[in-house]
């Protein structure tokens, strides 16, 4: 059966070049993917046009529970697991632009962040757990045990900005704190997840400074060798993906593979 | 000048404990209690008119950004500074009891115990970080080149299951994200209030588990020795903010004094 891989936030940037990828580079690999506005988004309608037969678009918001919930239970009716979820959507705050210092901090933007960037992904993980425990480990390396192989893999899509001991900056704020909870969420995920059997594995991958919408008010800012066109950090972050088993669970990596301190 | 301490979440708990210790062992000490219901504050009114010179009560929900730049406006003209502020309150999540796996998560319980326990206390530096910056450096120590002199300190009570690289456990979703978030921002206050002059010191402290209502619904599985009452609790943190001075800004510390990890 084929490998099922879940991608939520696929209407741009980041999330849309993973749909990409897996279409033209992973001939057995069947895409599931999720954005708020199907009817918005050109790019990733016009890819499932084309690929009809290996793709399927769900309308869903993440800051919506019921929809995480009914998305979950059309995928398990259609497909019956999920092998792969990649929990790409965020942003950088309601503004578009992170908070430069405390007078920009206002309650309403940093729940925003929070209820997009952490909240969501958390959300997903509920609904989402029970299908990857039925996966069939299609992603990933399984070693030769049993005991220690996976059905699943969930990434959640940190940044490099979340890791508190790595914070010499400051600034943004709400995108900063939002990413430190997320990177708790998938701790505590693979610890919950990876007690019983099957096991799911669930980690953090930083994707670089990826030329998209996100990124896009500082791409002046940025030396042009250092702005990763989409293309390249999804080859990076899916090879890292290719090597993920249990025994990398719980933890987060950059797109070069190294490993993010908390 | 009287130093000025700032209780925020003072109708309860450490809080509640904190104004106690403060108008018993430090005599110079003026006290600003805050919490959402005065009126149902039995024990912190009771206080308040036994030593009424040395404690005003505010009633501020730290859920409410306008209370909270109310009570700074109203603070800023009585006393014209702030020396201290501890952010107490929290909460393990609106049920009373951390998520015990995830299908006791729901986005509505984590964005309330998100909103309560880590935007709060960030929309609180927000508001009062001005007052701090025209502190006295009331707490704490004070080395002899001023420039590395602080003028206050913020305080945020986290808890050492905030603590990413720590989490063996699982378990307690909602709270373990928002204390992790809560920590991020005080590594990131510490380095916006680090930067230029005067100072401010910011740091998490973690209380040890304490006989209060937070921990109630566990203190079966608690041995005796391990549950602190809420003035042992604060002779220690009392005996750390002492001791607070730049060099440990934008740190996390135990009741103990040890640091901890992200
Ligand atoms: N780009 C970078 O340099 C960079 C660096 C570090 C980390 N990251 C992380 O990488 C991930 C992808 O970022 P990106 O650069 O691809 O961002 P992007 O191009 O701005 O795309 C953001 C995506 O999130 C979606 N989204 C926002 N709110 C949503 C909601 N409530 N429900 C569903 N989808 C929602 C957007 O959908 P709509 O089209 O409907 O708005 C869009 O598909 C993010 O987690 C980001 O934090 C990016
Ligand atoms: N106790 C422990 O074992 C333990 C362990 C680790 C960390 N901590 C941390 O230590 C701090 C103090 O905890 P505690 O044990 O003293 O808890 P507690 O006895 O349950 O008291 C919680 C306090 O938070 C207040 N509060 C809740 N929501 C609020 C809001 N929206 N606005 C204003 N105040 C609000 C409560 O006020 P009301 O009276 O109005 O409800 C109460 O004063 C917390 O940050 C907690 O996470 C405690």
């Amino acid at each position: 059966m084929a490998a099922i891989a879940l991608i939520q936030g696929a209407s741009r940037g980041i999330g849309l070049e993973f749909c990409r990828h897996l279409l033209l580079k992973k001939s057995q690999v069947t895409v599931v993917a999720t954005c708020r506005y199907p009817e918005n988004a050109v790019d990733l309608m016009g890819l499932a046009a084309q690929n009809s037969a290996r793709i399927t678009v769900f309308k869903m918001d993440v800051n919506r529970e019921a929809d995480i919930k009914d998305t979950a239970e059309i995928v398990e009716k259609t497909f019956g697991k999920v092998d792969l979820v990649i929990n790409s959507s965020a942003m950088l705050h309601p503004s578009g632009k992170g908070e430069t210092s405390l007078k920009d901090v206002s309650a309403q933007g940093i729940i925003s962040t929070l209820t997009t960037n952490t909240v969501g992904p958390l959300v997903m993980a509920k609904y989402f757990a029970p299908l990857l425990l039925k996966g069939s480990g299609g992603f990933g390396q399984q070693p030769p045990e049993k005991a220690k192989q996976h059905s699943g893999i969930i990434v959640n899509m940190t940044a490099k900005v979340g890791s508190i001991g790595d914070n010499a900056l400051g600034g943004w704020y709400s995108y900063r704190m939002s990413k430190a909870a997320l990177n708790m969420a998938t701790r505590n995920l693979s610890i919950e997840l990876g007690r019983g059997r099957p096991k799911v594995v669930c980690v953090s991958l930083h994707p670089g400074t990826v030329n998209t919408d996100l990124s896009r008010p500082y791409h002046r800012n940025i030396p042009e060798n250092k702005l990763f066109s989409t293309e390249y950090c999804v080859q990076c972050l899916m090879k890292i993906i290719d090597n993920l088993s249990m025994e990398k669970t719980g933890k987060a990596f950059a797109w070069d593979g190294s490993e993010l301190p908390w």
